[in-house]
């Protein structure tokens, strides 16, 4: 981008491969690469995160978004704004509204929670609590997912049109189902579901972006 | 109340002693009593969950709330839509939006979720794997605490006036606080904002209102 945006995201400037493309400044890109906004980042370190970060963002966490005097943190509230501020991704009023802050807040809440608890036993690696409780985390998960089958039906998106909700659930039955987690192939709709915003082209531009944006290891200096 | 209102919000009819006065229609109930907002209540089995009930509520929990013809899902959700229907408990637009919504979001993706985490440790009893992991995630959630203390400083509420935000971050700390968990002793600060909080006359009549939806033991046939 040549000229100064109005939207500024802090991402970071390294990570390790397996994180790439699943950082969390990923939703909010996706969002503004569906919205047509241009956006620049700030990047920081992940390994020696700035000290000065917290006081922007309480756990020295990505993404971080300036959309001019304004400041925002927790992607979920990122979306939030940029939607309210282009009238884009999520109707005005009504039960259109509704819908896509409930499918968010339960991305964000009752599946997300999941994937974290899943993600830290396969970080634990063959630690004996992890490999204790990864049985039922695992079946904890695939009820969840169940659920979120039944709930979605045919439907092509989870909230009418394509919307913020299906940025928040898409980036985390991405995560979901990688390595070690749950295979969608269970739940034929949701892996179409996924499959379906996966190939959104904001989506492809969003992923190469954050790609783009990581320094080789050699200038990260590990 | 004599009157039909136009909120209706759904919640169990019966839950153990353990679990009353935190289930998450509390959060709905204290919205509408600080919003002034009358609201009808719905009373659902938590022990044989009406199979109808999941095509409302996609994980069969509560609240769900009916706003007339609307129908909203997942707690954060709802407090989202009780703000932007009254025009209370969030400012309109500017900084002041962005950080409740921010704040409302840090609850529920960065606290709650590892709140979660320990209840079902603490539920899971002397399991080896809970015995096993139950130190690092209580250092895990006071590491989480700590940089909430941080963030907070000497503030009365999390963004600006009482809002939303502080019904979600305060319904997770006095969780989280509870036996077994993290005390907030640690962080003068937050152990203040809770008080603060739950001294509110709005949190207690909220409170009462879900104990007196309780039906008796012997009412709910257990």
């Amino acid at each position: 981008m040549t000229q100064a945006s109005q939207i500024e995201i802090t991402a970071f400037d390294w990570v390790p491969p397996m994180a790439r493309g699943h950082v969390r400044d990923l939703r909010p890109r996706w969002a503004c690469e569906e919205m047509g906004l241009p956006y620049q980042t700030r990047l920081i370190s992940a390994m020696n995160r700035p000290q000065w970060y917290y006081a922007e963002q309480p756990w020295g966490q990505v993404p971080f978004l300036r959309d001019g005097e304004v400041t925002v943190f927790e992607s979920g509230a990122t979306l939030l704004h940029l939607a309210e501020k282009t009238g884009k991704l999520m109707p005005q009023s009504g039960q259109g509204r509704a819908d896509v802050q409930s499918w968010l807040l339960a991305a964000f809440n009752s599946v997300e929670p999941w994937y974290l608890q899943l993600l830290m036993i396969v970080f634990a690696g063959d630690e004996e609590w992890a490999r204790l409780r990864k049985p039922a985390m695992l079946e904890f998960m695939a009820q969840r997912l169940g659920r979120l089958a039944d709930a979605m039906g045919d439907r092509e998106w989870l909230a009418g049109e394509f919307s913020i909700a299906d940025i928040a659930m898409a980036t985390v039955l991405r995560d979901t189902s990688g390595p070690d987690m749950v295979p969608l192939d269970r739940w034929p709709n949701l892996a179409a579901y996924l499959d379906r915003a996966l190939a959104r082209p904001a989506f492809q531009r969003a992923l190469d972006a954050q790609f783009a944006d990581f320094k080789t290891d050699a200038e990260a200096g590990v």
